[in-house]
């Protein structure tokens, strides 16, 4: 495998934001703290890179100048500049038309997914949700006590996609919201216009609000393209609450920051008749700082880390493919996240702690996505090529030693 | 006056916190860039002055090292860092015993208020609010269409009580929450332990539960003594919210980052119901290591403040005393804030408006507190001797000029 890996690391170019294992290990984060010392870390989304220099820039101007009263930018609300930055973004990526007084700057990233459910549903009803899916999403709807109605995302030997004739008419009838997380965690997805578009009959015929998490869509491989799913029309628009922040893709989430975009006046009136605007908390200055700048002046860094990310989709791909061929995944259109089922593991209990034990990798658990998922892993790819290197060396070797 | 004044500067001890003008004009806050250069704000409740030492090196380490992840500090999560914080002080300055797990670290301070009032009241419901009070609570009880019922602070010619024989029976009736700002702005009232039990035996006859604001319990003069509303017994806890924040003591209101305290475990959960956790957002990192850092290692500086700012006090009442005697105003037991009553202005229209005209001062409009407070200013003296100087130099010649 050694040589396999090293011819592809020869054609990655060397890019300044990688941080080494020493400079990772010195974090006090999560994904490096969580775990005893000997164990690598491949779980929580966040990459094991340095942020753009624009973002550093900014931070690092409020915090020379103390500067932490109550702000304004441009002498203007901080709200303002989030939602002027989040606007201008989406015309110049997508051609898409957001009013920036509909966009909703937000404390926090998950909040904004639970503040439409508690807005538009009430106990006991139904909340439909792409299974696989990312863990709030499943608290989010079952902490507020609405029924969870899984859509299931199928194998169907090439990628996973969904059939919404699955959902039953008993559960259409209960369900107020679906819950869409496009490009799709943990399976990568990037959905297409057709499937984007059945999902728009979908909701219309059963009048639906759509909660739209677009957290992943800076982060789509060459190929493919994100489509904002308010994008599909005025019909659509008038019940879809788009979410997206610049946490997830400029690699800042401990900085907070996030944005709710409604899709029409009526629609925000009537979040706001259940949960008032300071109910959900206003932007920190750095967080707001680190947000303008990720939107407006890093695109480079992006550019450079998804070619970086590009690459190491490729490592991934290629030694799993090579070594541990029953290990059954799709190359992800988006995210650096790989789906990986690890039924092939002969072990009773999770693929999660198989690989903790044997491997001595932290993968995201399968389980936590999905209940049936416990021989599924969720690799986090975003690393330096050595570091990725070994966690797939130790990956095949773990599995080769129980064949 | 100026010699008056000169008098009392002298007796100013140097101290490194004090910003002269020209770097407070260089800030990107609301309150040096509000209004045009020429006017002196003296409104929205940050100091003039530079954090605490202890507060700069945190925030400069985690700055320095880029270290934007998903946090840990001392290998747990911050929401434990920061409820240690808060027990440890509570217990240190009051005697007071909270519970960790009672103690909910919450993504920014104004949430804290609306949050219980849309978990423990509905809409049409009575909240019962001491006027004039700080305008979010106004704004936290009309816009999720709850029934204000003032409480009037009443002036006694040596300070502002309440008395709560003054609340009609049909409004008790109503009552659910009984909202608590102690110490209160804009009076600077820090109640005595008589006050605070009729209000705890009023509460507990009514079965109302109470949103004590103590943001201010940092900023007490000398000769007053802050006590926790919760404090004072099992039985007043268990329906008190308290709510608290390093923000405002320690000036750093733009980092976010604030606790609700529960005092009881079934108030928690009855809260929950309603309010799931996540709802609220979680602290974004930088205002997490200045909380810590302000509790747990910026009490030297705190107290150089409390003293600085009790000379500011001194000067404001010496010089309004000495040059304005129709001005009433008390001097205020905690806060920064003197609530001065200007109704012997002449002009029609509020005082706000006349000292912005006249004075070139940007005070906080009286009502903005209370609306039959128009002839009202709040005054915020947290700022150097030399810049209050000419608040106060601009506001008394400003009345003389209208005598």
């Amino acid at each position: 495998m050694k040589q396999a890996t090293n011819k592809l690391v020869a054609g990655v170019e060397t890019i300044g934001f990688e941080l080494n294992r020493a400079a990772l290990q010195a974090r006090r984060n999560t994904k490096w703290n969580q775990y005893e010392p000997d164990v690598l870390p491949a779980f929580v989304a966040e990459m094991d890179f340095a942020v753009a220099a624009p973002i550093q820039v900014a931070i690092e101007r409020t915090v020379r100048d103390g500067d932490y009263g109550y702000p304004l930018r441009d002498g203007k609300r901080v709200e303002a500049a989030i939602a002027s930055a989040f606007v201008t973004r989406m015309k110049a990526l997508y051609d898409w038309d957001v009013s920036p007084e509909l966009v909703m700057p937000i404390a926090d990233l998950v909040q904004g997914t639970f503040a439409p459910i508690v807005a538009f549903s009430d106990p006991g009803d139904g909340v439909i949700l792409q299974t696989p899916n990312y863990p709030p999403f499943r608290e989010a709807i079952t902490t507020t006590e609405r029924q969870l109605i899984p859509l299931a995302m199928r194998d169907d030997g090439t990628r996973h996609v969904f059939d919404l004739g699955e959902l039953a008419l008993a559960a259409c009838k209960t369900a107020r919201i679906f819950v869409l997380c496009n490009p799709q965690n943990p399976t990568g997805r990037v959905f297409r216009r057709d499937e984007l578009l059945a999902i728009a009959r979908f909701v219309i015929e059963h009048d639906l609000i759509v909660i739209s998490d677009e957290i992943h869509s800076d982060l789509v491989y060459g190929g493919h393209r994100h489509i904002p799913f308010a994008s599909l029309g005025a019909d659509v628009a008038a019940r879809t609450i788009t979410l997206n922040s610049a946490t997830k893709s400029f690699n800042i989430p401990g900085l907070r920051c996030a944005v709710l975009a409604f899709g029409s006046d009526e629609l925000r009136a009537r979040f706001h008749k259940r949960i008032p605007s300071r109910l959900l908390g206003g932007c920190n200055i750095i967080g707001v700082d680190a947000t303008v700048a990720a939107w407006t002046e890093s695109q480079p860094w992006l550019d450079a880390v998804m070619a970086h990310l590009t690459k190491a989709r490729e490592l991934v791909t290629q030694v799993l493919r090579a070594e541990v061929p029953d290990v059954h995944f799709h190359v992800p259109e988006a995210t650096y996240l790989a789906w990986l089922d690890c039924s092939q593991i002969k072990q009773p209990g999770s693929a999660f702690q198989f690989f903790l034990d044997q491997a001595r990798i932290g993968f995201s658990a399968g389980e936590t996505f999905d209940p049936a998922c416990e021989k599924f892993v969720r690799l986090n790819f975003a690393t330096s090529i050595p570091i990725l290197e070994e966690i797939l060396d130790r990956f095949v070797r773990a599995i080769k030693q129980t064949a």
